[in-house]
């Protein structure tokens, strides 16, 4: 994050190359530095209040629910009766929030490594945090890589809904970790992994997609639109031992959804030319 | 375009909200003020050439053919045999490169306000400027809104790859003009015109779309990635007096298209929640 001069910042996608999003910063509600992250709380004029983690911005009120509701909505309407979901990361809410609004859910377990996350976004972020309350959802303040290797047959869906492969989420991006999520998944279980931009991260993605169609039958990139995200989209990997993401999909039936839709479901899974490339 | 230290330069989305993409210059190849706009072509280690018209990016060596492969083909791909096309705008030449890749195509016009855009394209950006001397395309040096008013019943497609609605492409975006563009196509033509962004212009879409429905029998937004266009997506008005954009695709045999598949074809027209809203 290099501040500007006054009252921008800009998220630096990618240093080496040079590029990222400029945000005028209204004001600089929280910073602080834990002992895997530097965390702070922005309000800006475009994007609402900002969560931004090692400088990178993590959710916005302007656009989290084009990533919440993809990632969550997708392999809950693919299950056919998920019951008991994990999220690994996630400690702003946003994918609880979504997960929970399922009637068919027991049981969701929330794993965040960095307590201050969650505190700072149920402070300042109340429109994700919104479910920290919920009978249905336990918080556990651990590392997720370790988290799992406790887990066996237990989860329907597992959501990894981490940053970008540096600092403390680099751990979730490693084969030995997709091994685990496949022992901790039941045996018809979903994992779905933030797997980063078609644009900008294609060598990251066919390395993740190389291991993972040794470890699952069912390994499919899909993708939603996130303006604030390096290249305004962001994708994530479909990783399932029986069901097909479009075949098998069911109708929900969730009102005040701002982005999925059935037929966004499907279209999801339509990648550009260049990219089909990459991960075929 | 806010010229930050050293070598960076901001595209300034929006100036009012304060949003806009950071790129790091390796060179400032040339600038040039003509009587329309001022046109700066630069060299990037993130996206290659760029062709910015006043100070906002046009193309980049980038990404430039997710726009251009989804604007030509999606319109080429319905009409069952396009022979006639009008380009409006389109001066740095990549719409005019893919159109001209489909063999039933007689005669491309290309209609182009600014002369100095084509020079620039030209020597600076021949990735895009390709074509220029292909024996069926045409290049009309003229105002696109005066040119369109003096034909009738000409075009099977035409194509308004304009910038953004302020300066020399206000007009392009008023009821008149694509009143004109209707009486310039065929019984059955297809007009597809640049129509901004989902998540920053939906004012102005829902604005485009009030009047085309009262003048097009058909007309749906579709969209396409653009990394380097504000949000990260673009759409288009697709309007047109018989074909239904999807109902009545074709399979194109194009090789080298590296965006455009049938599929994606298809996915581009499922629209996120909010975005149907918008339209509907």
């Amino acid at each position: 994050m290099c501040q500007e001069e006054e009252l921008w910042v800009m998220d630096e996608w990618d240093h080496a190359h040079g590029r990222g999003l400029s945000v005028k910063v209204s004001k600089h509600i929280e910073t602080k530095q834990t002992p895997f992250q530097k965390i702070d709380v922005y309000d800006t004029e475009s994007f609402g209040k900002m969560l931004v983690l090692d400088g990178t911005i993590h959710v916005t009120e302007f656009d989290e629910f084009a990533y919440h509701e993809m990632i969550a909505h997708v392999p809950l309407a693919v299950h056919p009766e998920p019951k008991r979901v994990l999220i690994i990361g996630g400690g702003d809410g946003g994918a609880a929030r979504e997960v929970l609004k399922h009637a068919s859910i027991k049981e969701v377990h929330l794993c965040e490594i960095d307590k201050e996350v969650i505190r700072m976004a149920k402070k300042h972020l109340p429109f994700v945090a919104s479910s920290f309350d919920h009978p249905k959802l336990h918080v556990f303040y651990e590392d997720g890589a370790k988290f799992i290797q406790t887990k066996k047959n237990s989860y329907d869906v597992i959501i990894v809904d981490s940053p970008d492969p540096w600092g403390p989420a680099e751990v979730l991006f490693q084969e030995a970790f997709y091994q685990d999520m496949f022992v901790a998944l039941t045996s018809d279980g979903i994992a779905v992994t933030q797997s980063e931009s078609m644009f900008y991260n294609q060598e990251l993605i066919q390395h993740l997609f190389a291991f993972n169609r040794r470890i699952y039958p069912v390994v499919i990139y899909y993708f939603t639109l996130v303006p604030t995200y390096p290249s305004g989209t962001i994708g994530f990997s479909f990783c399932s031992k029986k069901y097909d993401p479009v075949q098998d999909m069911r109708d929900i039936t969730i009102s005040e959804l701002r982005y999925y839709t059935p037929d966004i479901h499907k279209a999801a899974f339509m990648l550009p030319q260049f990219m089909d490339n990459v991960v075929s």
